[in-house]
Order: structure tokens, then C-alpha cells, then sequence
């Protein structure tokens, strides 16, 4: 018989998947440049030349063997050891390999790091808004995801709601900053707050609660500034990154995970990463895609047409009088709709073809995110449409 | 806390590892050269060099975009497309797309295969000998595991034992055939049997057991022949394929599923690989590799190495008086050792730098593999040091 689980799962629609095909569906219609699709999260500038060229000298270099062989279980040790040093250099620690494990972007990340830390029954705490795919992320190793209700006025962390929540139970905190839907960017503040807490109720219930920091938008963020890095404010974080938004190669599939020096087993931790593998199908990702992001960790894609759209969108979103939190980095921005419910505003927004989707499943109803991950040229063209959206609607 | 399961496995330590640990600390003593080391299952010949051009072309002619973009959850629809049409032209199917997912390896196929069609507590039979890693891959979906006991004189299956341990727990049927260890190629005869108990048992218990066919060594057949298709004997087979082994690029972790047209709800099975996917962090193989694969469906690297190695070593085994069943596929060999504790027998090996792995973990106590994807001029230096082993010792 099939799994029942995973057949109940298919019954269930997703509304931004339903909107998504919605807009390519209606781009087949009246020509997809002509449809303000803001459903998806893919980058849209290209790889640096540089990564194409790292594939290509090492197709001519390296022995096949070395370059197409089976990688160590935890990953490439050169590779590894690259992405350590990178890392200290960037951030301060004191990273080595033996705190890398390479995995398959930030989801094979985060899948490891669940397993890693929790058993079944477990608990784990996300934030409001959050990426629902936390949901089968956490579910799925037999854990529960539990989510804090979302601070609306800065989507900076709601900590009497945490602190209402954390419980024996609480084995990990999962953070996702530059956030996806919300655009914001935690706040030294916010990431010391929250490393006190975890500090604290660790000491009380007598394990460790550990940080699981998900940050494949650690490199997109605005006005010259710089995420908080937040393995440096505590020591059992598990940082959960990917390649895919800062080299625009979400189809590679290529992340790690690394466990701070700092935090008690560290690197038996990354040992234990290597069997969690075993049982998940993971394996290691792509070999030539491993080496080849090792050559490429000091470059990012062109980023600068994100700033560029965020702020056309916030301007002329605050012009026409939404409630929104002007973001700080991602290719997200998230404004409250104009009405209460925000599946309805998004699917009036559709007949002006100008699609976003609503924010119910990223656990905050009544707003809505728009991935400005398009053209700029697009962006601009967009601003017409929505100012007729709003102005015969509301 | 760290989770249990994990912690308990970084305690037992596995003799195939230890043993390639030491014929590589033995190769810095006295140059690897010199060691004749058969432990490990990695391809020794080179990726056909159309693979490579494949990709440095794809790098010269497809949009950054396309190529290095969010490949669908199930795969590139193309390529899917291209393994359906590969698989229907060499064993007679009609697969479409909508039956193929694509995978990180054979590992990845199986992690799906399992979750699609057992619930917890399920059981899942296989055959000794057995690659020992069916073990993680079974057990960590929370399914049970049972090993049917070896048909010594042929490696074929023992129906006997096997019609004794089929019950109605029992969701799928795991085989391998080619066989790691054995080398051996389940006969039409052999699927035929196994696939009418099947039919008899499914109807018995009024569910279907499915039949979960690995097949990384499809490819790697002698004497001209080749492996009967078991999808082609039995409508709900699911096919768990990797491209390690027939293009040599394990490194890149390359497979599919695929799901019996005939089988009931095999479209269905595959859009459930997808949501599978979503919980073990897996999302898909490469973009850039599913690409490059693509094209190369109809080639293979060179590998007539391991049929000349197969022979050098069958000869000169059964020439020293080994008990051995000759290979028909693979480059694998698995004669039954000289004394009883094949541990102790590969042990003293080593004092002759001759290095196999017992295969107490296959599930064949008293029996050795020898992997033999090295260089031929290797086995054949080998062959006096095994002569040197055999009569020293027994």
C-alpha cells in the first residue's frame, strides 16, 4: 500500500503554488513579459562568469577520477577546509573541516540539523513569518514545529510570545535572517536577546537548546550593510547555509552545514552528520559542483537589481498607503494587504495581473509577499498595474 | 542533547572501513602501489569523455538561467522524458516522463522507494548477500529489514527460506542484480519465480508487495550478456537506478526512479517521490549533471577492464582451490575463505598487503569480497601475493 502520509499530501493544494502556475499559465496567454509575477523566490541574475569558468578549467585539470569520484562521506576535505577558512575570514571564527559537512543547499542542511538535534517528539520553535517549508522539514523527522506569532510592527522576534512558548520540550530554535517572506534583517539586538534566552533556558532545563540558523540570504543585504552573524552571539548555533541566492545556482543544490567551534561535540556533531545521510538518501552533493563553489567563495552574483526593485516597490507601496515594513535585504517584500483577507486581495490583484501570494501559510494571515526576483524594467512596468489594482478596488 | 540513534553509530566501527583505512596507511608506507587493495567499490575507469563535453557545451550554449536554475521537484522534464525513451528502446517499456523522478544516486532512489510504499513498522525483505548499507537506508524510514539467508552453491535466490519469511508485513522485496557482492545476475528464471510468489503473496494478503529493483550495476554484465529487466517481469516494480557505476561518476550523484507504467498509480507514486523529497532535504540532483546525463544514455565508460580482472582473479582463486561461483556481472568476486573466521582470513591477508573485506556484514559469514575496479597490471602483480597468502597459511 502507499504511505498515507505522503498521499494525503498531494490532496492538499498550495495557494502560491496555485498563483504560480496561474501566472504561467496566463503568460502563455497575453506573453509572460506582460504578467507582474511576483509568486517565486528564483534569483534572477545570472552565475558569475567566474563559477562557469571554475567548471570548465576543472573538467581540463583534474583527473576524471578525482573530479567525478565518490566524495568523503562529509563532504570534499579541500572543499570543506575552503569554506572554513572563508568563513573566519568573513566572521571571525575559528572554524576548521572538521566543523563543515557539505550538504544539498540549505534544505539538506536543515534536514541534517533537525535529526541531528532532536529526537521524535521533540520540539523545535520557528518565528512568524516563516518559509512553510519548515513544515515538512521539521514534520517529517518526527519533530514538532512549533511558530511564535510575528512581531508586525518591525518582524524583528515577538519574544513574549517565545518566551510563553519555549518549554522542556524545546530542544532547537530555527531562525531564518534576512528572513523570507518579511525582508528584515535581525538586529544585533534581536540576535542577543534571543542568544540570552536560549542561554538561560538551557541552564534551566539542563540541555542544550541549540540555534539552527537558516541563511541563504546571508549575502543580499541592503543599504551597505551586513547581516549579524549569529553563530558569533552563540555558541550552539547550527548554521544552515546555501549557494543558491549568492552564485544563482539554485539548481546545483550545494550548502553545509557548520556547527560553531564553540558548542560542546562539535565535531562528533559533523561525524553524526555523515551517518544521518545514510538513512535520508543524501550522500554528499554534485562533486564538480563542490569543487567548484570552493573556487568561487570570496564572489557573488551581481545582487544590486534586488535593492534596485525593493525600493521602487516600497516607494510606491507606501505611496499608496499600505502598512509595510521596508525590508533590509532578501529579493522580499511584505506588505499588509487592503483587506482583511489577503487570498482574496491577491486574487484580485490577478485581474490586473499583477500576482503576489498571500501570507496564511507563512503563518501571517492578512499579509502578502511579493519576490521581486524579476527585471527591473518588469518592476517599473508593474507600478502602473498596481496603482489601478488599488485605486478601483479599494 | 545529541540524538541517540546517531551517537550509538559512531560507535561501531565498521571492518570494511577499517580495513581500507589501513591498506591506505599501509599505501604511505610502502607506496599504494604496492598495496593490493580490494576493498572499495569505486569505478576505475574514466567518465566517457563525451559526459565532460556535454558539459562545457551546456555551459557555452544554455541561459545561466536554465541551466543552473531550480530544476522541477521531480526533475528536469526533459531529461525525464530522455530516460523514459532510453529505458523503452533497450528493454521494451513504455514509460513516460510521468514515471521517472530523478535522484541523487541510487541511494537517493531507494530513500524514496521505501517511504513511497511502507509505513512504520513495515517490513522489507532482501536477499544475502546484501549491500550492507540496505540497512541504514531501510531502517532509518522506520521500517524493519529482514535478510534472506544465501543460496550458497549459485548466490540465486533461496526460495525456500524466502517463502518461509514473506508475510503480511512484508511491503516490498529489495534486490540487487547485478549483486554487490556476489557479482552475481539473477537469471530470467530466478525473476520469474520470484515475481509469480509475488503475484500469489500480493493476492494473499490484499496488498500489493511491491519490488524494489537496485540497479547501479546494470551496466556491467559478461560474456556478452546481459541482466534480464525485472520491471519487465512484474508490474509493481520500482526500479532505483545510479549513473556511479556505467558513466563512472559517483561523485556526482546521479539516479532515477522509475515506476512501472503497469503498476497501479504509478504517476501518482511519483509526484509522491516529490513531497517525500520536501522531508528528507533531498530536492533533486544537480541541474547542470540531470543535464549532462541526458545526453549520455546511450554511452558508458570503458568497462571491459573489470571483465579481464574478473578473469585473472576466478582463474588463479579456483587454481589455489578457493570455493567460488564465477561473476557474472560487476567488479566484485566473493570466494568462501580458507578457515572459517573470514575476519581472521582477511587479517592475515594483509600481512601479504592482499586486502578483502568479510563479508560477516553482507550477511555471508565465512565468505570475502575482493572489489576489483583497479588497474588490471594491479591484479596482476596481486596474484603472487595471494599465492604467497594461500600457502603460507592454509
Amino acid at each position: 500500500m502507499l504511505a498515507g502520509k505522503y498521499v494525503d499530501m498531494l490532496t492538499k493544494k498550495s495557494v502560491i503554488r496555485e498563483l504560480s502556475e496561474y501566472a504561467v499559465a496566463r503568460g502563455r496567454e497575453i506573453g509572460y513579459e506582460n504578467v507582474f509575477d511576483y509568486t517565486l523566490g528564483n534569483p534572477s541574475v545570472p552565475v558569475p562568469e567566474s563559477f562557469n569558468n571554475s567548471i570548465i578549467r576543472l573538467i581540463g585539470e583534474k583527473s576524471p577520477m578525482d573530479l567525478h569520484g565518490y566524495s568523503q562521506s562529509l563532504g570534499i576535505a579541500e572543499v570543506r577546509t575552503a569554506v572554513a577558512e572563508s568563513l573566519n575570514r568573513r566572521f571571525g571564527m575559528n572554524y576548521t573541516m572538521d566543523h563543515i559537512f557539505m550538504t544539498s543547499g540549505a534544505a539538506g542542511a536543515i534536514a541534517h540539523a533537525v535529526r541531528l538535534v532532536c529526537e521524535p517528539n521533540d520540539e523545535v520553535i520557528t518565528f512568524a513569518p516563516f518559509f512553510p517549508e519548515y513544515i515538512p522539514y521539521i514534520t517529517h523527522a518526527g519533530v514538532e514545529l512549533k511558530v511564535v506569532k510575528p512581531s508586525l510592527t518591525d518582524f524583528q522576534i515577538n519574544f513574549e510570545a517565545f518566551e510563553e512558548m519555549i518549554n522542556e520540550r524545546t530542544m532547537a530554535v530555527l531562525v531564518n535572517t534576512p528572513n523570507n517572506p518579511s525582508g528584515i534583517v535581525y538586529s544585533e539586538a534581536t540576535i542577543k536577546k534571543l542568544s540570552k534566552i536560549l542561554l538561560d533556558k538551557s541552564r534551566e532545563y539542563g540541555h542544550i537548546i541549540y540555534l539552527i540558523s537558516d541563511e541563504p540570504y546571508r549575502e543580499i543585504v541592503f543599504d551597505g550593510k551586513s547581516q549579524p552573524y549569529p553563530a558569533k552571539y552563540y555558541d550552539a548555533t547550527i548554521t544552515c547555509y546555501s549557494f543558491s541566492k549568492s552564485l544563482s545556482v539554485p539548481g546545483e543544490r550545494i550548502g553545509y552545514v557548520a556547527v560553531n567551534p564553540a558548542c560542546p561535540d562539535a565535531c562528533k556533531m559533523i561525524v553524526m552528520c555523515g551517518q544521518i545521510s545514510r538513512g535520508i538518501g543524501h550522500n554528499c552533493p554534485s562533486s564538480i559542483i563542490q569543487w567548484a563553489v570552493s573556487e568561487n567563495l570570496s564572489v557573488t552574483a551581481d545582487m544590486s537589481v534586488y535593492e534596485k526593485n525593493m525600493n521602487l516597490l516600497y516607494d510606491e507601496l507606501t505611496n499608496l498607503g499600505f502598512e509595510v515594513v521596508r525590508p533590509s535585504g532578501t529579493f522580499y517584500i511584505f506588505p499588509k494587504a487592503l483587506e482583511e483577507d489577503s487570498v482574496a486581495f491577491c486574487k484580485k490583484g490577478c485581474k490586473y495581473d499583477f500576482i503576489g501570494v498571500p501570507a496564511d501559510s507563512f503563518g501571517c494571515p492578512g499579509y502578502f509577499r511579493l519576490a521581486y526576483c524579476i527585471e527591473t524594467e518588469k518592476v517599473e512596468r508593474s507600478l502602473e498595474a498596481l496603482r489601478r489594482f488599488v485605486k478601483e478596488n479599494y
